[in-house]
């Protein structure tokens, strides 16, 4: 029970730290100390015309936010007549004295102030500008504080009127008045991320009550948990050295640059979030296996239930860490810029997990391959061979830390970059922008959804496992997935109709959330078409290992290549549609569309390895041909499941990055003509951000070679020195394999890392344009070469596999031969320098937008 | 002496062709019908103050230059000061009356007439601005125009005034001068191309000469040369229904749109003179492998002479047809526009040589060794094996043709691209723009430079050979390409400084230069270094090989990738450097550059193949140990110039596509803004650029695959009915398997070439934004993925040598079947699918650029 104590332990401990936190009743937004009970202006905005007139129109533009002071500008554009104009713009003050208004600027369309060449009436109130040009547009920019204590909702009239010789005017009607619904959007998103945690918790403790009546299946599990742990517990050590190098680094900067202190805090909460959910999910798996398994002799619906339970576990920390991390800082600081740590640090950790991880997996499992099954001829999982455990450590360190972390870094970053893109606004359905500021709805929408999501993740979870004995384990999952994500459609449709009222709006943003959802479920579809031996395309590399091991590679590198097609369009038409309809803040909401419903996809996913696992511990523990059976038919499904989650991991990294890139360029504040690729700072940025992912994998790809010479060796030297091994007397030193695994894992992981983060910073203090040139080509390339790594493994794997089910000569023949060399070339394609490439997209993005005022500070300083 | 004559008619025929298409004195420059026998103006341009105040300034910006009528723009800034000003702009016109002088416009900086504040005070001499803000800027536009017969030099005088309460004035002097200097260039060039295709046929009537007096030798050579031949007159008919296609389609445009006619001819001759270029170099080569194995006899100097002879009337055809093309179509029509037309037939050609021939030659080489080597256990180059003349004729089709075609698609594209950037202007060393119109000196240097790069290339042309016998091939083959680039950059800097005599400017425009010759070379060396198995990298590669095929191939994709590094950062450095110094106009230079002494460069590659086939037939002929092991040693130097010969086709591919790119944003005359990161479109297109360079590898690869197949069937089928072929009494139908490689190649080439050509129609038929994107993403991508293929491919294939040369178990050994898996993984990679990827993004490029008149009328009527 130490497990279950400890993750009730970990996050009572992380809630009520952050809990305590929170300063009363004082608070920051945008910087600026405020009295938090204090409420906040909030506007509405619409085009409209000035009555009377139809060749005269009125446009309300951006509304500016801060806390109590708000800004609003009023385009006034005067209408292709020959008569001179003049016009007049008066502020009729409200009724009540709590609000200051007052005409602040008015400023030519280049947002040059033409206060100069007005006519002050009265001062603040009233000015007029004479000969106004046809065509020539000003814009009036005017000051609303509110200065009272409570809430209040009584409109605020502004008028405004147009002289000419017809003589006419016109008046319009802002709506401003003070709100606490922000608030309200975050006390949701906080609630669903504990009601997440608790729904957790609960089904983490019921599965820790189950009993596993087996020695030696305990003995198995028990293995690998304690290697699992090893490797946390190594790895947390280079993480505690990186997370004080940064906090140093950083801290230099708040000292010198005068950067946001809080930036810190959040770097380090979350990187222990990210860290505990990491830590969470594998405790779990790893004890599930053997409780899958055992449950396997009431049948297939039990072994169903323990394995996705045991996932919903992963996926309801990991997505209630997430969102309770961001809204309670949120909350805290008001501050969105802050986050950017937060998002830097769960990055960070997700780097260490999937690259480490990755090495950690595949240099285990070649080398317990090449001296147990090569040199010693016993067979693979034989508790005899001192790297089993590592190996099996690995798969649970890769497939559910890594994704983990991966999903965990996707999942927060998306709502952060949502965040930041909400301060800057959204081109809405007929192109106007509309904002609110640092507590504006479209900054804190993310979370409401996010929040959202959480439930609809819950209730699908309910109804796996809840379908007859004959609903296959695949169809009890996709029926839970499905449930969450049309519930999420509907709820989250309703919540931006109450949220903006206006059709227009609410259907452009609710498209570009669903189309990051459907953009998900395409190319998981198009992982699995392609990398199942159910489909002509493996069946092709299969048959191509007849031909030899080069045809096999060569079938399949072009599937790999070609299978890229439709997750890019896919990704395209996301981007064109979300932006078209909604902005640049339209494509970061697509990201937290397609991760909104997290907590299901992430439980199916995790679900994959824990029946993998169970399959294993039957064999190995020898429960018998039924429970076995039952077993592998669980794990047919994860792997199924496996591959529409790495293709889900690979799309939403993408769209993430993108988000946090449009973040980026929209907060770095540089000319819009700057970023053009015209611009040979951001060509050559193009072509550094295009090699990098090359030179990470082949960086990841080579540790991967060296890391298993050491294991080789080591478990060699097992052989030779530890008498009785191979008859099964003495244990072998399996920790000694896992800290051989996890120190290679570690060493070789450091260069990658750095290039990850050295990189983007180097670049961005050169040139932000190239940096921003850096993002895209990484993106780009980034992209693509882990749809094409990943599902050129995924093909090499699927394609061995279907000979050993006995085409083509099946197992021991030529072709198997062949298909195992593809397999081998698929393992560090699939399991570590593929998956590490969503995290050097997202984290090269982060890193650029943590540090923008560095860059900033550093190009004033050059140039 | 079929070849010869062929030689010596197709020269001549194009030669007569082209120059009878001269339409006698009359030619149109900038669409305007024009004499040409007159002069045209000429300005220099720098920057200057005003005398007798200092607070005040003049800058001369851009000159726009149509034939005799050139438009020079001043720009005056006022001074920051308080006082108000009005400034007087006076033009005092020259004595002679042969000059039209006149104010034509004046404008503010965003190039809006402003005529209407202004007083005038003598119809187009004399106007006066008032009230001028401060730091407020205009720009003053002087139209000139010659009206004169005869070349003038005396100096045009304008003078411009500024007033304020201190009354001050101040003039410039710009010099106009009619002057025939850019037909000189232009002449240069003329001649150097016809002094190159002279010396060219002097080399090879000189090679026919020389007598084979070995009755095998010859029968084996002429195998090979006709199957070539063969293979050349199967893709002609492709090609000229292509041809008939695409003057269709220009047709059609040229009729609806009113596109630019002269694209038509343009297309057609680039089309031929590079097919021309590819016919001649495959001709001398298939003749002078024999040729150099029996001069071997006489010495290894002897042997030298005569393959780098023969690759010399390569490397001189190819540079003579493609300058003496640019040269003479913008001689006539005046016309940089329809040049596009010449680049895209280059470039069309070189599709098909690349991507045709690419699969063409793995197909046979497969097929051959398939069942050759596999089913009949005869050896590599056996006379009874029915593919082993498809085989060889593969080689030359590939490594000759192929990077002939390749290359001339460079050279030619490069010069246009300098030419069309050239119009716009180029950023000088202080960043002011200096330009000339459609024939000005930055417009026709790069044919001026180029020709002059044919100069330098036959005398370092003549040193290879003269060297003694003890100085080895490789030190005389580097000696004449340092020879020719030495002398390239000494010349180019003198004939920079004649025709721009500012220091600044020169050393801004020779350091470009200078800058893509340096990258060219670097590119080439890291290629070197990487693949040679003198070298770390690829031993690595071999020894990984000894510990099986799955490791050999991860080693050698982790080098290809990591290969990639310095070639991007190279590229990188160029185009910061060039653009720094020369602005746009620079990255093209350095193109130029790049490829100006191409003529040897050229001639070293296809050293390569000939002394490779040289080997072949002195072992097949059995000429003697003596004889083959000098042939063979002269091989091992083509190894090492091939590899260099890659990378420094990668290395142009990309600059070149790059200055392509850049003359296609320029032509598009689209916003900046158009061009930003934060445009989705462009992000877009760039995603779907990444994607091509994958997509067209996959389909190249599974190619090769396909039409293999049909080559195997077809050796069985020989071997099956043809009697006596194992015994070698009956000669196999060599041309049948001829015939079906070329069938399956062209037939498969279809799809790839037809995605290099309508997905950038389409695209930019949709959006020039996304075209754009789509550019820039391919070349990256495109860039990255062609030195990693190239790379890894080449690695593979040496390390299976090193392994052979008796390293880890030599020849047979379990490491050495393993290295052969990796060599046939690395086969499509290198001569499929990594280079036709240089194809790829200059045609996407070059079409992008072409049809932008297409996609202006199309998006017109879209949106």
């Amino acid at each position: 029970m130490r497990a279950g104590k400890f993750f009730f332990g970990a996050v009572l401990g992380l809630i009520l730290t952050v809990l305590l936190l929170v300063p009363g009743q004082s608070a920051a937004i945008g910087g600026q100390e405020v009295d938090r009970s204090m409420v906040r202006s909030e506007t509405g905005a619409e085009t409209f015309f000035i009555e009377r007139s139809e060749d005269s129109l009125f446009l309300i533009d951006k509304i500016f936010k801060d806390d109590r002071e708000s800004h609003i500008g009023f385009i006034v554009m005067n209408p292709d007549t020959d008569l001179s104009h003049s016009i007049t713009v008066t502020l009729v003050p409200p009724e009540g004295s709590d609000w200051d208004v007052k005409i602040d600027d008015i400023e030519d369309d280049e947002a040059n102030s033409v206060m100069d060449e007005t006519t002050e009436l009265v001062k603040g109130r009233s000015y007029r500008i004479e000969d106004l040009d046809a065509d020539r547009t000003i814009m009036v920019i005017v000051m609303v504080n509110y200065l009272g204590e409570k809430e209040v909702t009584e409109p605020l009239t502004i008028t405004a009127s147009i002289q000419d010789a017809k003589v006419f005017s016109a008046s319009k009607t802002v709506e401003l008045k003070t709100t606490e619904q922000n608030y309200f959007f975050i006390w949701i998103g906080l609630g669903a991320a504990l009601i997440g945690l608790g729904f957790a918790f609960v089904t983490a403790r019921a599965l820790y009550k189950k009993v596993v009546d087996d020695k030696k299946v305990n003995e198995i599990s028990g293995y690998i948990a304690r290697g699992a742990r090893a490797f946390l517990n190594a790895e947390y050590k280079v993480i505690v050295i990186y997370i004080i190098a940064v906090v140093v680094f950083l801290g230099i900067l708040v000292a010198v640059l005068d950067m946001n202190w809080k930036l810190i805090p959040a770097f380090v909460i979350g990187a222990i979030f990210s860290a505990t959910a990491g830590n969470i999910g594998m405790r779990i798996a790893t004890m599930a296996n053997a409780k899958t398994a055992w449950a396997c002799k009431d049948g297939e619906r039990a072994g169903l239930k323990i394995a996705f339970r045991s996932g919903s576990v992963m996926g309801l920390t990991v997505v209630g860490l997430g969102l309770f991390g961001v809204s309670t800082l949120f909350f805290i600081f008001g501050d969105v810029d802050m986050l950017f740590g937060f998002g830097f640090g769960a990055s960070s950790i997700a780097l260490f997990a999937r690259v480490g991880g990755g090495i950690y997996t595949k240099a285990a499992d070649v080398g317990a391959d090449l001296v147990g099954k090569v040199e010693k001829g016993i067979p693979e999982d034989d508790p005899r061979n001192p790297a089993t455990i590592a190996d099996n450590v690995g798969d649970n360190v890769g497939d559910v830390a890594g994704m983990g972390a991966d999903l965990f870094e996707s999942y927060v970053d998306s709502i952060i970059a949502a965040m930041a893109l909400g301060i800057v606004g959204f081109a809405a359905f007929g192109g106007e922008l509309m904002s609110g500021g640092a507590a504006g709805i479209a900054t804190v929408l993310p979370i409401l959804l996010a929040g959202v999501g959480i439930f609809c993740a819950i209730i699908g979870t309910l109804f796996v496992g809840a379908g007859g004995e004959k609903t296959s384990p695949a169809s009890q999952m996709n029926m839970g997935i499905w449930i969450s994500a049309v519930l999420m459609a509907i709820i989250s449709f309703i919540i931006l109709y109450l949220s903006f009222g206006e059709f227009d709006v609410v259907l452009a943003l609710f498209l570009s959330l669903v189309a990051g959802l459907a953009a998900g479920i395409v190319i998981g579809k198009v992982t699995e078409y392609y990398t199942s031996d159910d489909n002509k395309p493996t069946q092709k590399v299969s048959q191509a290992a007849t031909r030899g091991a080069g045809p096999n590679l060569i079938a399949g590198l072009g599937l790999g290549m070609l299978s890229t097609t439709v997750p890019v369009l896919a990704v395209v038409a996301t981007i064109i549609i979300a932006f078209l309809l909604s902005g640049l803040y339209g494509i970061a909401l697509s990201a937290v569309g397609m991760l909104s419903t997290l907590g299901i996809t992430l439980a199916t996913d995790t679900y994959g390895p824990v029946a993998d696992n169970a399959a294993g511990i039957a064999e190995m523990a020898g429960m018998g041909k039924k429970i076995r059976e039952t077993a592998e038919r669980l794990d047919a499904v994860g792997n199924t499941t496996a591959a529409i989650g790495k293709g889900f991991a690979i799309g939403s990294a993408g769209l993430t990055a993108l988000a946090l890139f449009a973040a980026f360029i929209q907060t770095s504040n540089l000319d819009i003509s700057q970023f053009s690729l015209m611009n040979p700072f951001i060509v050559a940025g193009l072509f550094i951000g295009g090699l990098l992912p090359f030179l990470f994998s082949a960086l990841a790809m080579n540790a991967v070679g060296d890391a298993a010479q050491d294991m080789v060796e080591e478990v060699r030297r097992q052989f030779r020195t530890i008498k009785g091994i191979m008859e099964g007397k003495a244990t072998p030193d399996y920790e000694k394999c896992v800290a051989i695994s996890t120190k290679g894992a570690l060493k070789k992981m450091i260069v990658p890392s750095l290039i990850a983060v050295v990189v983007p910073l180097v670049v961005g203090c050169i040139s932000m344009e190239a940096l921003g040139g850096l993002l895209a080509g990484s993106i780009v390339t980034g992209f693509v070469l882990a749809v094409m790594m990943a599902n050129a493994g995924g093909s090499w794997d699927n394609a061995k596999k279907y000979i050993e089910k006995g085409n083509f000569g099946g197992k021991g023949s030529d072709a198997h031969k062949n298909a195992v060399v593809g397999d081998t070339v698929g393992d560090p394609f699939k399991d570590t320098a593929g998956p590490s490439l969503n995290i050097l997209i997202k984290l090269m993005s982060i890193v650029a937008l943590l540090f923008i005022p560095l860059f900033l500070a550093i190009n004033g300083i050059i140039g």
